[in-house]
């Protein structure tokens, strides 16, 4: 016989219509007409989404914090001074992105917290749910920069002074809005770190499968080039003597593309980012700067990606006549998550009784860097199409209620809630 | 014996160092640290340095007008109720563009009307200069839209309608800097139209001559392509299901490049603009606009061309499985100049004992819009290493004065003064 938090187990389940009136709310800051969300980092949208969820976490009786990097912190106390579980996600959006990304994640974790509250569930270990800072890095490069300088990765003088497209610095940013906290951006303790997410590939849809136990993230390694060539007119200037840097940018997208054929298997790479100076119809391109983003669960792959875009490189570089420069400035170990959460999160979908399977991620969540810090596992819903980071953007209510209760549970185990499920 | 304007006829010059001081003045509106200028069109900038224009124009004893695309006209009376000689150019400049593409050619118009001052000739023909509008195409597209409409080729309401990437209308932009004029912007009776302009290619440098009499001007076609990938994350979405706007892009850069290569000889090939969406280095680019700029002297060629980018956009949309559109939607035919001017044009430099040649414009200009409307003829001078539609575009004074005194005297020789120099 399992243990049971309630009189009857089937009553510690989240609410699905507050969940989904909570998402719809959210979800209208900085929508898009086309159903997605545009709520980049730090921007008066993304204040105003995290106004509206400090409200909602005060609401619910949570002690709110803030820290240095603008990370929020919300704490349900516990029955013992134990270290938190913690649960979170990010709040931010790429541009033009859906309305799922990050911020179910967020809206998990605090319908979590309000269940808790209704079925007077008391803790050993308070329970508590973060959201962090300019997680995509659409504005601000890298990408997880805030979990990143909590489990002390990326300096937070640097972090600080990441510059967006308009030279503007994250820490005036994070000023502006009014959430650079005081609380220092450090390791603290933490019982464990869970976040839900949506899967952003094909695998649970592909397999009609509600809920992913994720075991680990792939290796992520981002570069950057910026080529130098001859701006000129594009009239009289004779083909023999250009130095296009748009032209040895082509090759070079041509060669990213052309490695992860090269390496097979599971290697992705991109080329997401490209700005061309001047940019304009009649003047030969001077000046090209463009992102590679390479990923694999082997680190050997990557490495080899990375020495093959270095030949990628020199090569167009030389057939141009263009000058080139390569920064490999980010990378992420692959990092598997803590055996024990994953079997908690895994023992949890089969307490529900809905179908689920092992997985890694491909994306990268700031769970990536809380597994420094403490033990990490993460929920996958499905997401439809395998589509992400676009408007089309969907995950069914039936899945997300999986999750949610998934979450649910995992967390009341870990907390060590007094009848608690050992599911 | 030849006719003389003043007893001494080598008194019929320009005032170098007063063009030199203009020149000066009017690069410091929207000049650049490294010496070039950034003074887009219908910008304040752009208003600025028209202001500055009109007040020299007017202190010149020009009849100032404006006109309904913001065309600026000076004019000097003459003798006769007659069709007046104009010459021009344009003062907008590209982004990061230099101090001589355009503003050199209005200065030096500027500059002979001056001199007719000075030198209290009188002209059977009145004399003027236009300042023309958007000559570039960098903020609104086609590049020469005002003298396009002047000469009924392209309707005003396209033009007034033409938007940047900020979705800003010509005519409100117009409007805005106040220089939406209420003068018809239609063909007008006109003796003759001149432009001094920078040569921006390499051939006079390379053969040591300080003047290029310019025959004509080369055909032009501009295309824009647009393609829709599927945007998605570039995490954990394998490389089987991607269709990637900016792979099938590259692509086509490419191929516009072998477009060039397989046609050969005079052929010129740009892709100068390229716009990715959402432009992000962790989402699958899901749209990509790019421009791409023929010119070649052979009508057949450009045809030749065009038809092997409908093959290249092909051939790269079905690979990558992207949908593409190509809209080839500018085209200027060859334009020979009138052979009286650019007979005149060639007696004023053979009369100055400057070195010169007869030479096509790889470049379009105004001047290729006024060739419909009236006797057309265009005079360049030497870019340093080539260079144009760039910061480091530049030409030496000499070489300035030498072009600007062969105008002088081409003009006094098509507006009849009295004792005009047949040179």
């Amino acid at each position: 016989m399992t243990g049971d938090v309630t009189a009857d187990r089937r009553a510690l389940r989240i609410d699905r219509l507050r969940l989904a009136e909570s998402m719809d709310a959210l979800g209208r800051i900085g929508g898009t007409a086309r159903g997605g969300l545009h709520r980049v980092a730090l921007t008066d949208d993304d204040r105003r989404g995290r106004d509206l969820l400090v409200r909602w976490m005060r609401e619910a009786g949570l002690q709110v914090s803030v820290d240095q990097m603008g990370n929020i912190f919300g704490i349900r106390p516990g029955t013992e001074a134990r270290p938190p579980v913690f649960m979170g996600s990010h709040a931010d959006s790429v541009p033009s992105g859906g309305r799922y990304d990050g911020q179910l994640g967020v809206l998990c974790a605090l319908e979590t917290l309000r269940t808790l509250n209704d079925h007077r569930v008391a803790t050993r270990h308070p329970v508590g749910m973060i959201v962090f800072t300019n997680e995509e890095g659409a504005r601000f490069q890298p990408a997880m920069i805030a979990s990143g300088v909590m489990a002390g990765k990326i300096p937070l003088e640097d972090a600080y002074n990441a510059r967006d497209r308009d030279g503007i610095r994250l820490v005036d940013a994070l000023e502006r809005i009014g959430y650079l906290g005081s609380e220092p951006c450090v390791p603290r303790p933490m019982r464990a770190y869970l976040e839900l997410h949506i899967e952003q590939g094909p695998i649970l849809e592909e397999e009609g499968l509600p809920l992913g136990v994720v075991e680990g993230i792939v290796a992520i390694a981002w570069s950057r080039i910026t080529l130098h060539g001859t701006q000129d007119h594009a009239g009289p200037t004779p083909m023999r003597v250009r130095h296009d840097a748009l032209v040895a940018a082509a090759e070079i997208v041509g060669g990213v593309r052309g490695i992860a054929r090269r390496i097979g298997g599971e290697l992705v790479s991109t080329v997401g980012r490209l700005d061309v100076s001047p940019n304009i119809p009649n003047a030969i391109p001077g000046k090209v700067e463009l992102s590679v983003d390479f990923r694999d669960p082997e680190e050997g792959h990557l490495d080899r990606a990375l020495e093959m875009l270095d030949e990628v490189v020199r090569v167009a570089a030389r057939r141009e006549g263009v000058q080139a420069h390569v920064d490999h400035y980010w990378r992420v170990p692959r990092t598997p998550f803590d055996p024990e959460v994953v079997g908690i999160v895994e023992a949890a979908a089969t307490a529900l009784g809905c179908g689920h399977r092992r997985m890694l991620s491909g994306a990268g969540h700031d769970a990536q860097y809380m597994a420094a810090i403490c033990p990490t596992g993460m929920i996958f819903v499905p997401s439809r199409g395998g589509r992400s980071h676009c408007e089309e953007e969907f995950t069914g209510l039936d899945d997300i209620e999986h999750g949610a209760n998934a979450l649910l549970l995992a967390c009341a185990r870990l907390a060590g809630a007094p009848t608690a499920p050992s599911p």
